[in-house]
């Protein structure tokens, strides 16, 4: 069958006796001909898959062991160099009902990125949106657009789109960490653009100030420089430090046990949003991030979102529900939560479950389409 | 090769000698074998195709002519019932790039619908937005939340998610018009939702007012009514008139003949915007809808745009150029601009050309992700 | 009493023996006298003023008739040129309460202005928003950065800040028309700026186009031109014309006729804002402006808010109840709405009372201090 | 002269010969003599003072040394008590060209507040949006809906509108701070809404916590507790702490001294605006708060603003110039800057001049009427 172009028609349709489809007759098969020809297809085959009742995702829960990961990534620090064109020494969480794309979810990458000793990744800038998270380690910087920042264990960095920056490991021991990225959002909806900096970033940059100087400028609590107008719609701020989230979520559970219920999502349940200090909104257009700390022996409602979210277990141990699935879980762990399936988690060790969570809700909240469900306590 | 949890895994690596990859090694195969099995996927094979300089649409541009659209429309209105289950008799545009599925582009839906006299297609509603545009033929109404919306030549009748909505052919002829809907960034990003409604629209509900309640409520230019506080996400103006379309069109013209360059896009273009005018925003918060006018011996510039778009002919003949792609176009020919293709048109007929035009922008927007480039005139 | 300046205070303070007031002794009143000096007040004596339970606005309710308005303008024309200095032959109502200031309300400047047979007012700019409606005559233009916008009855002509005008009266009549503006405000928050331009308009900006420019760009019902990108803060369209919202009025008036109940604001009673067709919001930052029909025999109920209104009968005879009185008025009867004080209209005529309104409301919401009361049907 | 309602009419119209002026004759005095009786007046003989080029301020530049303010507020608190009816004991700046008014500026209240160990000011809320700012002393708490808030020297407490609020004063030495409100504007507004609390918080609420719950909540940088959604008009910190403001100042000027000359707003002149977290707007909707730092021997622009401030020096020593005025200053001077007028510092003693600053520019942001001009450097 070929199209009026005459080319091989990429259209198939089978007309098949079913509820809610027409009679297969010989009219219809030669109709359904016509479709192929002409590249036509009509709604009635399709629409129980595309447009269900609510979210049917493509992707499945999954859980990566970090062990495993960490394992994998120091084998590829053995043998596979840093440099331009594959440019970051990055392996990505791929989904695995998602074709062995390098998806985590259908809109998110997540990825674990390496860098041995001396070692620098070379500059670039991209659209995409990224963020590096760091459940482990210490010593590599991030420099982006001239500004370096540290990244030590519990760090939060935002990488706002269409900065330059680069990587640098300062330290004397191999560092990994882990990637956000807006990456399959912006390939499915072909909106990205990428340019190539230097090489190699200038010694000066390598240099190792405990604060960016962002975090001079920004990170100072509701206080803005004036010398920085405006609000752009990704934050100025690069980095969100562990001590800031830790004491952050210890108020919140201190302000429960002190008789102000208000204070946590649920009982037991303190979390913290990283904003952009300038608007208040996330941080990134595409990407939300946060910190989840459920006390010892607490548990979260089950929460139902239309988007998804990929988690990594900062701290603690846990048990973890994913829809049909559940999981123990402990310090590194990621796992994935697809669109409108239904999550909770419980602290059943003996301390608070620490947990890293990021998702594509800004997507739906700035298209209107956001929709969520929270269980009953 | 299995993954840790037994089953086959979808990642499929394959080491190679090329520029930027690492070095074919037996190391690198164990390693890759490592990926495999651990559902990961590195960022150093993928980079060139996930993160390209510029959007490489997975769309090709396509033209289809609207003979063979109303023809085969036609068939399948005598071979195949309109009701509940399939809901609807509209068959979509399938690009020939995106492997047989019914997407125009990677974000949207367009099909031509097809109504026999008499006929009603069921009532529901969904989280999608949409919208029909007529090209020729009335008689059809649209029932939207019990209003009833008469549709004719040249109107535009956007349809924002989760809104009730029926249609009924009150006239004694066939017609049919064009359907626009995100279903396609829906289904990708996974945020749809769907729910049935009565099986039969109500008889008083057939009648056929002249305008509908919403435009005699929001349809009065620069004039809000006070019984209608807020300002909805979606336009609550449920029809746009030819006559106005038309009369805006033609004003724009007038203007630039009579000295005021400014009036239209460029020379000779005269362009409007379908807008919301509780916030004087996109008429949906995924759709972008327009309607051009390119005088006779008029021609517009080249456009280039993140975002894709879908076009029809209205009115008037001319040359339209996508990428690398040129057709000769008349009324009712409708063909797709992928994301980053340039798109320019002539009205190289005697006569001006009309183009109905809509496109994703609204998402790249909301999310700051929107470029554009237009080349001197 | 001098200040540690040595000029005389304007503090004048008095130790009086009341509720919530210190005892007078000679400790107090020497302690007043060094508040007198040092140029201090405290808060004791004056909180009951400045800081009421609710407003009590300095205004008071009043009503100007509109024959004595236009038989005081017509004689002003007669003996008072139009020329620059005083830029306007504008005559403004001075609320009684306000100290004999041409206020109208604290916030707001209502003026009738007359033009005779082939005068012109010369062209200036302000920072204040102002507006023109027109309750009888034609044949003036107002001229808006070269756009020459015809006034006919009924016509409301919104004016933004910081834009060119001019006036023609190109008919063999006298005209009379209202102005509204935030002078009051400005002038209270120094905040205006002022910039005189030609002194006569070109011969070509006093023709006689059914429709402004404006008009043409901007006066299409959910339609915006492409040529004119972006969202101004005060609305493009300088002309909203009678046919069109008498038609909106008494299109809510029919569909709560048909059993629509929700297409009114209460029984008997219509209502539209002018609205920035770019945004949907108020046509200026500052005023809010409408027009409101109250169906015969019916009323509208009581209404109190945060802001002050004047309003102009457009047509037909009722009763109005402002506060504590109450009026029977009839065409071109202008009245003021203070601050916290209710209102309400009776359309106890033959016929429908027609409103145009305008107030402050703008500057409330967007400070987010605007609040009403509505009272029970 | 009587109006048509047979009371005083309040306005006085004469008859001058002045340029722009008509001319004198018995027909002019007989018109404006209807204008009187009619409560009207003409734009012509006001719009020189309405309607000024440029903003003329009412206010002056006026400065308020510490000590004496001190010793006046002491010199109350030994004979004025503090209770229910006079609410407060704040003594406010009465700007002097404001008619004796305690009016810093036309919309801006600033005061000294004074109280004595062991004292409580009852508790009230208003619509007024209102903060303290402590030059010196500590001790008091301010109790904001049941959350006490300690002030201590450089503290910033802002207070929305309509939130309960009682002082207790927990030490053993009498407390003064500055309040400043937006009452003149609510005033002249008729805005305002005044509700009383209890007489007496409760003893919980007056023990002294290091910080509130709300700075728990809210005051780690760039974290939002999830426990508390949406972005309230006003902020809901409740304390900005000296700590974190001198850090951010001393982050600028180090920043500068790395060569990082964008991070002050002028050379050694750091400065930032208090914000709120939820929104990164200014802390409440109608001021402006901010801290300025200009290093020893530096000196900042001339800069003229659209709106009023109010200025007290926290630390240092300088010379400040306001329009024609200038002034030595050191800790807890006041002066205001009017509407336009031109305002600089130099720190020419040894040290930095720290100049704590509040106005009243969100207002003409809001409106879209903000305007300023700076001198070259």
């Amino acid at each position: 069958m070929c199209t009026s172009d005459d080319r091989p028609s990429p259209v198939r349709l089978q007309a098949v006796a079913a509820l809610g489809q027409p009679e297969p007759t010989p009219a219809l098969e030669a109709l359904y001909r016509g479709f192929e020809r002409e590249l036509l297809v009509p709604l009635w085959t399709e629409i129980g898959d595309l447009m269900p009742m609510a979210p049917r995702s493509k992707a499945v829960p999954h859980l990566w062991r970090w062990d495993r990961l960490v394992a994998l990534a120091g084998e590829a620090g053995r043998i596979v160099p840093v440099g331009r064109g594959g440019e970051r020494r990055a392996i990505a969480l791929a989904n695995p009902a998602l074709g062995g794309k390098p998806y985590a979810t259908p809109t998110l990458w997540a990825a674990i990125q390496y860098l041995l000793p001396g070692e620098d990744a070379p500059e670039h800038r991209h659209s995409q949106h990224a963020f590096r998270f760091v459940v482990e380690g210490e010593g590599v910087w991030t420099v982006v657009n001239g500004d370096p920042v540290r990244m030590s264990r519990g760090d939060f960095l935002p990488q706002a789109g269409w900065n330059w920056h680069a990587h640098h490991n300062a330290a004397t021991e191999p560092m990994a960490w882990i990637d956000g990225l807006d990456i399959p959002f912006s390939y499915y909806t072909e909106s990205q653009f990428f340019e190539r900096g230097r090489e190699h970033i200038a010694a000066h940059e390598k240099t190792t100030p405990e604060r960016s100087r962002s975090e001079r400028l920004w990170g100072h609590p509701g206080l803005r420089p004036l010398s920085q107008p405006g609000a752009p719609a990704a934050t100025p701020l690069l980095a969100y430090r562990w001590v800031d989230t830790d004491r952050a979520l210890a108020d919140q559970l201190a302000l429960e046990a002190e008789g102000h219920a208000g204070a946590t999502l649920g009982e037991g349940h303190a979390a913290v949003r990283f904003t952009n200090p300038s608007n208040g909104r996330d941080v990134l257009p595409t990407m939300r991030t946060e910190m989840h700390r459920i006390r010892a022996r607490a548990a979260t409602r089950t929460r139902r979102e239309v988007g998804s979210s990929v988690y990594q277990v900062f701290d603690g141990q846990g048990r973890v529900t994913v829809g049909e699935r559940q999981w123990q879980v402990s310090r590194g762990d990621m796992f994935v939560v697809p669109s409108w399936v239904g999550f909770s988690a419980a602290a059943d060790g003996g301390s608070a479950l620490d947990l890293f969570r990021f998702g594509d809700a800004p997507i739906f909240e700035a298209l209107h389409a956001f929709r969520e469900e929270v269980d009953p306590a």
